[in-house]
């Protein structure tokens, strides 16, 4: 019997006292100039650099973070040698021992869904690639079902879009259906789809509504919680917090390039990028227990 | 100034006289067994065997079929041996004047979308890898404007799921809002997001529901359709009909197992497989032409 992703996360989170989870989300032109291929690089030179930036963020952030969320798309930009460096960077987090969560979105229907749930939990020297997943809900249960199918097998978890952090986020989610606005409804299809597949279900709420992400950590009860949109989508700890429940878990919050690029957007990384992304991912954790803990 | 993608679609589907996609799904256990690896195959000898196939595929189909859709989940399955064998299909394909719809279904915002878009329509060798891709909308404009922003730059096509083929596609696509079902609400916001980006966008609407398609050709003018469901899913061409316009055109119907694994399922292929997935290929054809002049 695998133990359930729930308890995975939870034990994660307390070996090291963090409810923080860093997206790794690397651009070319915002890495450090030591590590940044020049112009005209090949694409498996601009993949190498990735891993190279994203083995000295896994460092720099262990001590402080439980889990990371790689951003597929950024490696799917660089072709197959990007996706190649993505397995390694997942394999590289697992081996320093944080769960990764492939912020990847898909969804499909049956056997397509099916092939994806694959590719996300198959089995790398013993392990599952990744420990869990994002996937999008517009397609309904066909959709799911075999994301959980799969993730409950092998102790993996399913983060469901719910109420996304952006702006536009309003105009399918915030639309009203007899009383209820389209993400509660989607909260009830995702709290009534985790049935059945104990310790494996989650849902993506943005901190960017606070107002929502309290309503919503109500109505989804038993469910785990993804919050994005700290930092350079402007919200803060404080709106996070909103999110966890009355034990300070039951919840994630993500923060990306405030953490992995903690420096002023369009200048140079400083000489000391490594410490400053180490302390970046220091303060982010330090600030959500004390929101956690001022509640 | 590219030619746009309504444009080269209308092309090359007048070329062969036909409104036909054909979906490009390998399964391993499907496969003939003249080129199914056995048991044991390595990841790369599996993405093998699927290019084998493909190209068989390609060549069977080519006087048939205007468009072929690779899905995307069966090739990331086999991980980054995978993707590059995705990647070396949509350049044999289009090397036969095929074009290739990436069905991919991502759905992400800003930034991120970019990133998906420029894998989806990044330069291989003077052409972009795909000429259009599926897109998800559940975070909306958001996630859409950034592939719209990219096809329209590079002749690209955008069809945007609307009302999709599966059963519980109810679930979320069926709600009623103030007097409009989502899907119809989904509708009216993907011709909107279409203005400004000309010859570029499109809907996924499914045969499975006919009288929902034939709304919404209506209301989806200038919108290429993209139509599954038919064959294994259960539809007809007659119900495919419902999504052309009063030429003939404006649409595609896709079909996937149909063609490409015309024999009994759960049976081994018979020996002249090749000629098989042709006549199947023309029959879809030529039922599809039936339909629209019968109307």
């Amino acid at each position: 019997m695998v133990t359930s992703y729930h308890r995975r996360l939870d034990q994660a989170c307390r070996e090291r006292n963090s409810r923080l989870c860093v997206g790794i989300d690397p651009r070319l032109a915002m890495l450090p100039a030591e590590i940044r291929p020049g112009p005209g690089a090949s694409l498996n030179e601009q993949a190498r650099a990735y891993l190279t930036f994203a083995e000295a963020v896994l460092e720099a952030i262990e001590p402080h973070a439980a889990v990371v969320k790689p951003q597929s798309a950024f490696f799917e930009q660089l072709g197959h040698v990007g996706v190649q460096v993505f397995e390694e960077i997942c394999l590289a987090a697992q081996d320093r021992g944080l769960l990764v969560i492939g912020d990847l979105k898909r969804g499909d229907i049956g056997s397509t869904a099916e092939a994806y749930a694959e590719a996300a939990f198959r089995d790398v020297g013993g392990r599952p690639l990744l420990d869990a997943v994002t996937v999008n809900p517009y397609l309904g249960s066909d959709g799911i079902r075999p994301f959980l199918e799969t993730a409950l097998e092998r102790g993996g978890g399913v983060y469901v879009l719910c109420k996304t952090s952006n702006p536009s986020s309003t105009e399918l989610q915030d639309l009203r259906i007899d009383g209820r606005l389209v993400h509660e409804h989607m909260a009830d299809l995702i709290r009534d789809w985790g049935e059945g597949y104990p310790g494996t279900i989650g849902a993506v709420v943005g901190a960017t509504h606070p107002d929502a992400l309290g309503r919503l950590r109500t109505r989804l009860a038993g469910v785990e919680l993804l919050i994005p949109g700290v930092g350079a989508q402007g919200a803060g700890m404080q709106d996070a917090a909103a999110g966890f429940d009355q034990q300070g878990a039951g919840a994630l919050v993500n923060s990306s390039r405030g953490i992995t690029f903690p420096w002023t957007t369009g200048t140079e990384a400083p000489p000391d990028w490594r410490d400053r992304i180490r302390t970046a991912a220091r303060e982010a954790r330090d600030d959500l227990r004390s929101a956690l803990s001022e509640r």
